[in-house]
């Protein structure tokens, strides 16, 4: 697995330089907002996406900096999501990645505005592709029908009675979709055809719905100083997860066979292959 | 002034007919968030912006259907920021368009979500034009460095002593970024150059800003009544406006030269030259 953390590494190193690059400076007015998304987007994490975003688009023989716009705009987005998550009126979450919650720091309008902010900034930054299909994938994955409309389902889930159907509606939305856009993405800015594009995109559904399953796997068996956030709300708020569904054995069992099916499709992948094999196994391993 | 409401009733009637197609049906899981996004949209309102984008692919020979896609993502990013400033953290208010404000007849966290939803619709519709410039610049009016500026710099603002560049600031950012980008939208969609590309925009700049100031002077002067929205909140809630800065005498006068140059601007356009300069008269004379 030392190639894995390699390249994650060198993906964490590169796509935070292309993030400095794109937020505006503190200096630029309003300061406070500025402040509030550099706050948000600087506060570490494992940039999950762009790697993989940067994975496919080398897998498919990508050459310039293409990737560098999906890649950071994938990051930008995925912590406006995490912004809006993490609001009062939303999941109330005190601390992420170690740190209190941008809301905690900035207050709730700043807070929304700078989520706000990050998701219209990742489509700027998309735009510099010249490539709109490549803002079409990222949309698709965030709206009604991706992201936003698993996060809509989770909240209205919480407390009641739920379905493996409806936790895989849940999951498959609000994680995987943005994972699967990570790797079309880096596809897509390579040139891939529309082929090629479904095996990484059904790669990606696989690792998106083990890397949700391992989070609530987590949520249970981890610590809140481990994991940087709060652990054991996923059961104080009765939300729909895999375990609470199909219970602690049956996930990790499932969680298992979802990164196996992963690794047979990098099988049949190109020069990455073996890295995006390894990422999909580094998703079942983390944090146990 | 016949001509411009009849160039307003059809371009509502048009741009209505595409959000309906491009907004997903309220039967559509997760139903309560498309509900709440049709809810907002189809709330009435003079729908400006998507007139202004009609009339500037006009005015510069634009053919097809590529207009609908600028028209309807303008409509939904200005729904967008009027669902976000509505929520309690921000302006706080209770109507909107005749109508409660989405958060009062859904809840905060489907407000804060139907706005994201909206938001990224938008550049998800826009980019069925295949134009990544388009893009550039919707995400560029709406950015930290646009409208959401606009909006962070309103908020610190309020209750305290401000100047007129200050209120400048506000405006041009809040309001005049999004109806410069209507015009340059329709300008660009109908393959205009970047020279008469710019004529758009400082058209735009004036209207947008005089569309601002009598904005603040219609909640001194006007009804919640005739207006569909909450007035005099801008006086209790000590916001930088114009009339609060340079009188109630100057901001009209102001308003009425801004006019004059847009509508001098508009004297250098094309076919819809005559549409455009009624639309800056328009501006004015709303609610009057």
């Amino acid at each position: 697995m030392n190639h894995v953390n390699a390249f994650l590494k060198d993906s964490k190193t590169r796509v935070e330089l292309v993030l400095d690059q794109v937020l505006p400076p503190i200096t630029h007015r309003p300061t406070t907002l500025h402040e509030a998304m550099r706050y948000s987007m600087m506060a570490g994490g494992k940039r999950l996406r762009p790697a993989l975003c940067y994975a496919a688009f080398e897998d498919c023989g990508g050459q310039g900096d293409a990737a560098d716009w999906g890649a950071s705009a994938l990051e930008m987005v995925h912590t406006f999501s995490l912004i809006h998550d993490d609001l009062p009126c939303m999941d109330d979450d005190d601390f992420r990645r170690g740190i209190p919650t941008c809301h905690k720091k900035f207050g709730e309008a700043m807070a929304v505005l700078a989520g706000d902010a990050l998701s219209i900034l990742a489509f700027q930054v998309l735009a510099r592709s010249g490539n709109a299909q490549a803002v079409t994938i990222l949309a698709e994955a965030l709206g009604s029908d991706g992201m936003l409309g698993g996060q809509v389902v989770d909240i209205e889930s919480e407390g009641k009675p739920c379905t493996l159907e409806t936790v895989d509606y849940i999951h498959v939305h609000k994680t995987s979709a943005l994972i699967e856009a990570s790797l079309e993405l880096g596809s897509v800015l390579a040139g891939a055809n529309a082929e090629q594009r479904k095996l990484y995109r059904d790669y990606g559904r696989a690792i998106g719905l083990a890397f949700q399953i391992v989070d609530d796997i987590l949520d249970i068996e981890s610590s809140t100083e481990a994991l940087g956030k709060d652990v054991g709300s996923d059961i104080e708020n009765q939300k729909a997860t895999y375990p609470a569904v199909v219970g602690l054995e049956e996930s990790k069992k499932q969680a298992r066979i979802l990164v196996d099916r992963a690794v047979e499709f990098a099988g049949r992948m190109g020069p990455r292959s073996a890295v995006l094999a390894d990422l999909a196994r580094f998703i079942v391993e983390r944090g146990n």
